[in-house]
């Protein structure tokens, strides 16, 4: 695999190299290109400025039957995190739920991955990572915690899975990257200025994040408490309780913010957790499925808002996007392939194959 | 205790009724006031028409080291609740985690107060419940989804513990009844008509609910995608998944709908979720407890909004009414101050005294 092979041009074993590579094109797949291949070059980053040690040993502690806690030793976010997913099923399996947490990772790609790990096992997978600081608390003016993301799925039976995989702030950065490019203004309630007010440059908010001048993206909710942005505010604390302040990681402040003048870290510090479920403990796999079935036919099936024809389940758009991959090929941005092509020349590797050229899905 | 004593007078047992009232008054003490005693006068009605069973015994299934199920056999809410997270906290005890599932229950009361019990034994506890369908999904125009809530609470140190308690809704049932009262008109963003539009009339919203014409309450984030509103939607389902379809409860249309035409069901079907985790396992309570504050005090102590004084911290404003009720009784509207005084006329026993009448604090 392409992306493997660049890592491994990069110190980073084959295992790990392999690992992290599943994950960031399983994100592309799903159409979440965000958080795919185009963060290799982030992580190579990494890698030279040591942020990023490849091939680190994550340290493993049994807390109970069905709890863990993992030390990531700085390692790829991918790598520590498949580990402490695949021992959340073990314990799932033999005492019904397994937990863990893990610090002093990295970016660990989409947390939807880990859930689909514990879905493949008829299981309920749950995933949270805290991350750097980009979004505001309410009646805040400046930007304090991650976009901080909750991932939660659950097999179905006819249907596909129920998989969530959600930031915790109304809008991810990449939304206002997409905007700055385009020169679009943005509504009013996905971020806020140096003073806490309403600011629809997106240039501007991205500069002043970068410069840690204030402001920042809203919490799901938006400013303020008139349509309940301290809710989204309460969840993106909420993952940093159980990421940060109970794995022993960074939190807050702390997380992936190596270049701010508040912190001096050279880690990323950040911190993950993961939860498995077995749900034959409770009733039969079947029965499950059955049940969840009917749930989803109800929701799907409800009335649509005028001018709508369908009402989608969370996970159903990356499924079909993944649907579509499968046949097509995975459309990636322009600039994004001329990055990897640059890394297949830098590395004298091929180029990807197994993505089509330009943006242009195969036939 | 007053409200214990109405509820024995309806055929509650001394313990069901005395831990009955006692959640309702803490609600009400943190200020939840829709949560607290003014819910009595449903609860009876509820006992009457057989919905609840006031004595019922809940059957409790063993299912692993950390696992519960309970049945609660149609029995209140409060009883079931306090059972089953006393089992999460014996549980967690013992073996670091304990969670439980609840099925075929009634309205609980507000879920935070479970959170507390977590927090009172030093641990991370979370409660979920369904609840009448109210709440839209993204592009639907009928509700299917209750307000779900969400509670989720850490122990702190020298700052009060942090305690999330709230709806997946961008706001609750209660909030368009206040606004129809005051014949105001909503915020766009807040529900939608029986054709999924904006509608900004709170008696026509509640009206549609009413008699299931369609429309209802929006999810957190809004309408349609702008402001992601498949986020609160999509933890919405989140809680109707662990509570409804894993618990063995009713789900979706089928929680405590008691009236509607598409069910025909007698019993409310409410279930819940629960879990507690032992933070000793993963670190001190010490180490714990420092490290929270630290979080709290840079999120507390971040800049703030022009014209903003303070970063509330969740849980922050319910401590703070707690405090003052305490010091100065708990202020009652006139109309559920009235109530009370009824069932006290009705049943022959002494009116409210730990309450001040008609709403004044006590000096």
């Amino acid at each position: 695999m392409f992306c493997s092979e660049v890592l491994q041009n990069n110190g980073v074993c084959l295992q790990n190299a392999t690992t992290t590579a599943e994950v960031l094109v399983s994100s592309d797949l799903r159409g979440i290109a965000s958080h795919g291949v185009a963060r290799l070059g982030r992580y190579l980053e990494g890698i030279r400025t040591g942020t990023i040690v490849p091939n680190a040993k994550a340290e493993l502690l049994d807390l109970s039957e069905s709890m863990t806690s993992l030390d990531a030793n700085n390692g790829l976010g991918q790598v520590v995190s498949v580990q402490a997913m695949n021992t959340c099923i073990r314990k799932a399996e033999q005492h019904g739920i397994g937990i863990a947490t893990v610090k002093n990772s990295n970016h660990f790609g989409i947390a939807g991955y880990y859930v689909l790990m514990a879905l493949e096992k008829n299981m309920i997978g749950v995933c949270m990572t805290n991350s750097a600081p980009l979004v505001t608390p309410t009646h805040g003016a400046e930007a304090v915690l991650g976009t901080n993301p909750i991932a939660f799925g659950a097999p179905a039976g006819r249907y596909r899975p129920f998989l969530l995989d959600t930031a915790t702030s109304v809008v991810p950065r990449g939304k206002l990257e997409v905007y700055h490019r385009s020169n679009r203004t943005m509504p009013v309630g996905w971020a806020v200025d140096e003073n806490g007010l309403d600011c629809q440059d997106p240039g501007k908010v991205l500069d002043n994040l970068i410069h840690r001048l204030g402001g920042g993206i809203l919490p799901l909710g938006g400013r303020g408490e008139e349509f309940s942005g301290y809710k989204g505010y309460g969840f993106a604390l909420l993952v940093d309780i159980l990421c940060g302040v109970l794995s022993g990681s960074g939190f807050a402040l702390n997380v992936d913010n190596l270049h701010s003048e508040t912190t001096q870290n050279k880690s990323a510090l950040v911190g993950h957790f993961f939860m498995a479920l077995d749900i034959k403990r409770f009733m039969s796999l079947e029965g499950f499925r059955d049940r969840m079935d009917t749930l989803i036919k109800q929701i799907a099936g409800s009335r649509k808002s005028h001018g709508q024809e369908k009402i989608f389940i969370p996970g159903e758009k990356e499924y079909l996007a993944a649907e579509q991959a499968l046949l097509c090929g995975i459309p990636l941005a322009d600039k994004v392939y001329k990055t990897l092509e640059s890394f297949a020349q830098e590395y004298g590797i091929a180029a990807p194959r197994c993505l089509p050229p330009k943006g242009k899905p195969k036939a």
